[in-house]
């Protein structure tokens, strides 16, 4: 493949990580290395800053701020919900970009995030190729909500999951304290997949996994769920409710729509714990608590999977080198080596392929009653919570990456 | 003071902490090696357990998950929340306790509380006392609420507050992520003194601090919170908000009242930062998210304090050695000694003084708003959250203490 000389922008979209910024620095820092990449540009805000040319010079950060992403929760650069028309019904958008990709002279493109992102990233990359524009398109997968298509899982879940994991141990023990016992529902993010809400089955390998764990992936039935609560509380004293924000009754309604709407269309959910709370209270009038894990289940870095956030890193260099190399229109996926010993390379997935397609919890992972997971689940997923990451320290409180961001003098 | 010869029992009661276990490892431990103490027996549940003569055998637990006690969080024997009536109107309690001690030559009593557990083990040191049989008591302090009187800090404090800081930090960079920004409304406990609320300012040494913080110590006022918010959202487009459970309106009415009371009496809180969310999010229309940090911040032992988790082990540890000495209806206490460097050490308070007495914020840690906290309470609280305190991990999760608990025949 002829070499491509020119400079790289990337960019970040959807919704942040903890694992987030440890791909960008495995973007950046390659990138900065490379000879043909003559500039590497980070774009504040996803495809806005590259439409806005806001975009900074990544080569004027301290190397150890830079290293300091691996570590940070976030995105430093920023992150944009923003979906790209298609260029059929209005190309406003990829007119523009090309004008900036020429402008700056960029030859290479690194768009990191989920589905939608794949999506931005795949109508990009056919745009420029049907203009005639020669630059190579690269996709650098995240999502806490492991979803995306064609790859064995994705950065940024195994850190949510050991999160989520840990944080089912430490309820656990602290929900079982008092003499008489009390029924927690712990929900869990994820629309449409229920793979966080899974994780939380990790605790079980230290005895301290949740009774019921109830995903999207089956329909919910209110009655079915009190007869389950019910039961475990009558024979235990004791019920851990493991439940998705996406769960949804068999009509498709779900258990807690706020009837507001994000810039993807996509349904701001919340108050399903609390909507399952207050029932559980009413049919057994028992102590119950509501827990959202909220927010923090996506950036709680002090608490990263060493795995995931190598793994990550991984994604982000793999694209730039594959781009340099000369591939195009592809995104960064991971394959499994088959065997008893965890061993995860990377692979490339063919954009159009990985763009606005799902994968959700295989039904060989979850139990025939549909209220919790099994043993298949757990060998999935426990490989990529294993070994710990932390940001340094100072003075007790972590340590976090802070950028300069110089934007570039447009 | 002469030598007493005879068993010793350990209760925990009241809400748990992530070192609440700690500190009865500093009891259990260090009695284990006592001549005097012929046997070491642990609670369960507190005065309950000893009411009901269930009670373990500390000396048959393997060393090794003794030493994990010190990472483990919430209470491995089981707390209690039980209320002892005074004993000149009913005496039945304490009489049986009394059958108890003499049956099982019980001459040491260790409690481990907060508030009204200091004021179970003063009035029960009163009655051993009135009644002529010799027992020593001493108190143990636990408390995330950091309000018990007459010491500088409390066991659980620092944890928590390191827990609250870090999570703040991570939400601060998760907020501000997008191009459009929004308020973060959280909630922390502490339902009549505000300092792990206070914490969240912790956050602000690394420059991602809460705007606003509201703690019970100062009158509430829905106005001019929103007015507080709208400033700030004029000028930063972004607003991070930490709140009290307990913060309340000028007629002592709580923001978040659910109508019910647990065997205290104390109101059980929650929803605050729901309902200013609310309010929030109809005044200024923008998007608002409510953080309800929940059991979490009390039993995060992944991320406690190493000066916690030690100081926690030290008031076990001198309790004991004490009680030996000869000291007894005392509540172990910390002091700071004077200067910039950071040095703790352990000092008796009377129970009488400690019991149902609370240490709220003083007015010197207030701005003058009553919307924060000032560089005084971060020079406070700082050093309580130095060094990291994690478990051991196996497979990628925590190792957290598995004690045999192995019942004492009646």
């Amino acid at each position: 493949m002829k070499e491509l000389k020119g400079a790289a922008i990337f960019g970040q979209s959807g919704g942040p990580t903890s694992v987030f910024n440890s791909s960008a620095a495995g973007v950046i820092m390659t990138a900065l290395k490379q000879k043909c990449i003559t500039k590497m540009y980070g774009a504040k805000h996803g495809i806005v800053g590259m439409l806005n040319e806001d975009f900074c010079d990544m080569s004027l950060e301290d190397p150890y701020e830079l290293e300091l992403m691996k570590t940070t929760p976030s995105s430093a650069l920023g992150s944009v919900r923003y979906k790209l028309k298609d260029a059929d019904v209005d190309d406003t958008d990829y007119k523009r970009l090309l004008e900036v990709f020429k402008k700056y002279n960029i030859r290479y493109f690194f768009y990191n995030g989920g589905n939608d992102s794949m999506d931005t990233c795949n109508k990009i990359s056919k745009y420029m190729q049907k203009s005639g524009y020669e630059i190579r398109c690269m996709g650098v997968p995240k999502t806490i909500d492991n979803d995306l298509f064609g790859t064995d899982h994705c950065p940024g879940y195994g850190s949510a999951a050991k999160y989520v994991a840990t944080s089912v141990m430490e309820v656990y023990q602290d929900a079982r304290v008092y003499d008489k016992g009390m029924v927690i529902i712990m929900e869990m993010m994820g629309r449409n997949a229920g793979w966080l809400t899974a994780a939380s089955a990790l605790a079980s390998c230290n005895g301290m996994g949740p009774d019921l764990i109830y995903l999207p992936e089956r329909d919910f039935d209110m009655d079915k769920f009190l007869a389950d609560v019910e039961k475990v509380w009558k024979k235990n004293g004791n019920v851990f409710v493991a439940v998705s924000e996406g769960t949804h009754y068999a009509d498709g309604r779900l258990i807690g729509d706020t009837g507001y709407k994000d810039a993807f269309g996509h349904a701001q959910l919340g108050g399903v714990a609390l909507t399952l709370a207050d029932a559980v209270k009413a049919k057994l009038g028992c102590k119950v608590r509501a827990i959202e894990l909220n927010l923090l289940q996506r950036c709680a870095a002090h608490c990263g999977s060493k795995t995931d956030v190598e793994e990550a890193f991984m994604a982000g260099e793999t694209a730039v080198l594959k781009a340099v190399e000369g591939y195009t229109d592809y995104c960064i996926g991971f394959e499994r080596a088959p065997g008893k010993r965890y061993k995860c390379e990377a692979k490339l997935i063919s954009l159009s392929e990985v763009a606005n397609t799902e994968k959700k919890v295989p039904d060989e992972y979850i139990n025939a009653e549909g209220n919790n997971v099994n043993e298949k689940f757990i060998e999935y997923a426990l490989p990529l919570v294993r070994g710990e990451s932390r940001p340094p320290y100072r003075n007790g409180l972590p340590r976090y990456a802070k950028l300069k961001k110089i934007v570039v003098k447009k």
